[in-house]
C-alpha cells in the first residue's frame, strides 16, 4: 500500500470574536497550507466541520470552500464526526489517498463558534449525543463529563488538584504560542478557584468558545520530498467508535474508542505507547486529558494525573504533551481541534515549531474524540530522515 | 488497484409523515443491505446526509447509527455534499475500500424531510447556497432551477410540455413500484395545469418532500461472489464540483461538474454513453431530468427532451431512465437519493427489480447533484457474469 505525508500545515489564530466568516477562516488555513507545500494544483478537498448546519445554517462547505479557494473541479467532501470531525475528516483524506484515485490532497476543517449564545452553543455541541433519549433530558457536555470526573476521582481516589495539573500544562506552553486562544499562566489553585461550571468541573477544566480553521495537504510518501525538504509521515490514521451514549456503556472512566483507535495504530506502525516521543490529545475537559493518557496507555488506569505531577508531560521532558496548547489554551472550535492537533504535531516533526519547538522528537500521536468518546480518531505522524 | 462490487442492497419506502426517526430509517435500510449480503461482522460505515443538524438537531449520525446497528467500535463518518450526499458518501465509502484498510463498507443514506413546515424545510435546503450572498436574497431552489428552465427554454426554444415529458416518464415507472412515494400517472398536461411555484416550474415539475434511506454493502470486486451470485461491480465512483452560485458560471443551462464527473467515470470505465443500458439521473425539477441527459453525453445540448419524446427513456427501451421513478416519483429525500439512484441500478442489474426490471442491462450509470449543480457523484455499475 502507498504510504501518505504532509507536505504543507496551516492554521489560524484561535479566537473569540474573530469576527470572521467560515468561508474566511477555511481560505486562511488552506491558503497558508498549499503555499507552504508550493502547490498550484489539488486533487481533493475534505472538510471537517460539525456545527454549520446548525449555527450558520451552511451546508455544502465541499462546494463552498472549493469555490472560495478558487479550486472548483476537484471532488469535495464535508466529513462530520463531532467534535473529532477534524480527525475523521483528516482520516478520510487520508484513505482519500491511499484509494490511488488522488495525489494532492487538501484536508481543511474549520468551526465558527463565537457570535452565538451560550445556551445556543451549548444545544449545538448537544448534537454530538442523541437528541431523543439524552440530549432532549437537558444535560450538557459539560454534565457529562461532570459525571465521568466524579465517577473517575471516587473510584481511584484522585483530586481535583491532580486533574487540575492538565490545564496548568496547557496553559503554560500556550504562553510560547502567539495562535492560542488563552496565553495566560495559571496554577491549580486558579483552576480550584474559578467559577463552577457542572461539578466537579470549573471554569477553568473546561476548553472554551473560538473560531479556528487548521488545514494539511498530504501526498503520497514517496513523492513527498519533492515539495517540501521536511515532508512528515503519516504512519497511522485510524478511527474507532463506541456506543453513543454513557448509559449504554458498562464503564465511564475509560474510552474503549480510544482504545481501540490507538490500538490499531500502533499494530499499523508496529510500535508501541513507549516508542512515542511527543503526544496531542483530546482535552475537552481536565478529566479526558488525563484518561487520554490511560486509554492511549501512557499510564495506568487512575495513575494519569501522576504523569503530571512528576512532570514528564512538559515540553523538555521524557513525554512533551499539547505542547501548543491543547484545546484547553490553543482553544477547541470543535470541529477544528483534531486538525489542529495533527497540524501541531506536523510543524514539530518538522522543527517548525517556534518557541514551542521540543528537541529530538521522532514520532507523535494525535487523539481527537468526538462525543462522549463515541468517536475517537488517532494519527501517528513520524519524522522522515 | 483493487475494485469494489456491491454485496447487498436495502431501501425503505419514500413517504411524507413516516412517523419514522431519523435511525429508524436508516436502521431499516441498512439491516435489509446486511442481510442481503448475509454478512454479520461489517468494517466501516458512511452515513450520506444532508440536513440533520438543522432539521433535527442531530449530528454524530456515524455513531448513533453505528450503536442502533449494534456495531460500534468500527470506524464511521457522517458525510455531506448537499442533495448528493448519498452520491458523494457511496464514493467516499469506495475509496475507503479502496484503501485497503476496510473490507465489508457499509453506506446508508438517509433524510427526514416530513414533519415540518414547508418554510423550515425550503430553509433547510437553502443551506446547499451561500448563506451570505446568495441564501440570503430570499431565493429558494425551485427559483433557481426555474430560472435555468427559463434561459434553457429561450435558448433552445424547448416548451414547457417537452419538459414535462421527463415527470410523466418518472410517474408511469413509479407505478411498478411499491416503494415509491407518487404512484400516480399524470399526463403532460397535468404538469402544465399544475399550480405554479416558480415560473415556470409547475408543482408537477418538481420532486416533493419525503423520507427514506437507502444502503449498500460494498465489498471487494475479488471476493464478491463468495457472499452474493450476483454482485454487482462499482466500476467507477466519481465526483466532480463547480463553482457553489449560478452567479459565479458563464454558462447556467448545463452542469460543468456533471460533464467532469461523468467524463472521468466513462474514462476509469474505458467506455462512452452508447455503452450505457440503463441510466438514474437527479431530476430533482424536470429541467435537471433533460439537462442531465445532455451533460452526461446522451443528447445534444439542447435536445435532451427528443429522447424522451422518442420514447427512448422507456423501461422497454434503448435507454430506460429512472426505471423506480426517479427523484420525481420514487421520491427524493435529499441527502438519501444517491444512494437510492444506485440501489436501484444495482437492483436491475442483479435481475431483483421486481415489475420494474428492464432485461438485458448490463452497464448502468447513475448521477447525482448537489446544490445548483456544484457537487455531482457519478457511479457506473456493471453486471458480473
Amino acid at each position: 500500500m502507498r504510504g501518505a505525508a504532509i507536505i504543507g500545515v496551516g492554521t489560524t489564530p484561535v479566537t473569540a470574536g474573530s469576527g470572521r466568516s467560515l468561508t474566511e477562516l477555511f481560505v486562511d488555513a488552506a491558503k497558508q497550507a498549499i503555499d507552504d507545500a508550493g502547490v498550484d494544483k489539488i486533487d481533493s478537498i475534505y472538510v471537517g466541520n460539525m456545527m454549520s448546519g446548525f449555527l450558520q445554517n451552511q451546508e455544502h462547505l465541499g462546494a463552498l470552500m472549493a469555490t472560495a479557494l478558487g479550486k472548483e473541479g476537484v471532488p469535495t467532501y464535508k466529513v462530520e464526526g463531532a467534535c473529532a470531525s477534524g480527525g475523521v475528516a483528516t482520516n478520510a483524506a487520508v484513505k482519500g489517498l491511499l484509494s490511488g484515485l488522488e495525489d494532492l490532497v487538501l484536508v481543511g476543517a474549520v468551526e465558527k463558534m463565537s457570535g452565538y449564545t451560550t445556551p445556543e452553543v451549548t444545544a449545538g455541541l448537544m448534537m454530538a449525543e442523541d437528541r431523543v433519549k439524552v440530549a432532549s433530558t437537558g444535560v450538557t457536555f459539560v454534565g457529562l463529563n461532570a459525571m465521568i470526573a466524579r465517577e473517575y476521582m471516587h473510584r481511584y481516589d484522585v483530586s481535583h488538584e491532580a486533574l487540575a495539573e492538565f490545564p496548568v500544562l496547557c496553559h503554560q506552553n500556550a504562553l510560547d504560542n502567539p495562535k492560542a486562544q488563552f496565553r495566560k499562566k495559571i496554577s491549580v489553585q486558579d483552576v480550584l478557584q474559578s467559577p463552577l461550571v457542572a461539578d466537579p468541573l470549573r471554569l477553568l477544566d473546561c476548553s472554551g468558545i473560538g473560531d479556528g480553521a487548521a488545514a494539511l495537504l498530504i501526498a503520497p510518501l514517496a513523492v513527498a520530498k519533492k515539495y517540501t525538504d521536511s515532508p512528515v509521515e503519516i504512519a497511522a490514521s485510524s478511527v474507532s467508535s463506541d456506543t453513543l451514549s454513557l448509559y449504554q456503556r458498562p464503564e465511564i472512566t475509560a474510552f474503549e474508542a480510544s482504545k481501540r483507535a490507538s490500538d490499531r495504530a500502533y499494530k499499523i506502525v508496529g510500535i508501541t505507547p513507549e516508542d512515542v516521543d511527543l503526544l496531542e490529545v483530546h482535552d475537552a475537559f481536565s478529566i479526558l486529558g488525563i484518561m487520554a493518557l490511560e486509554d492511549l496507555g501512557f499510564a495506568a488506569k487512575g495513575s494519569g494525573a501522576e504523569l503530571l505531577e512528576e512532570g514528564e508531560c512538559s515540553r523538555d521532558a521524557r513525554l512533551p504533551t499539547n505542547t501548543f496548547g491543547g484545546l484547553k489554551a490553543r482553544g477547541h472550535p470543535v470541529g477544528a481541534s483534531g486538525a489542529y492537533q495533527v497540524a501541531e504535531l506536523a510543524l514539530q516533526l518538522k522543527n517548525n515549531a517556534g518557541k514551542c519547538q521540543v528537541s529530538g522528537a521522532e514520532i507523535g500521536l494525535a487523539q481527537s474524540v468526538g462525543g462522549i468518546g463515541s468517536t475517537v480518531a488517532v494519527h501517528i505522524l513520524r519524522r522522515m530522515d
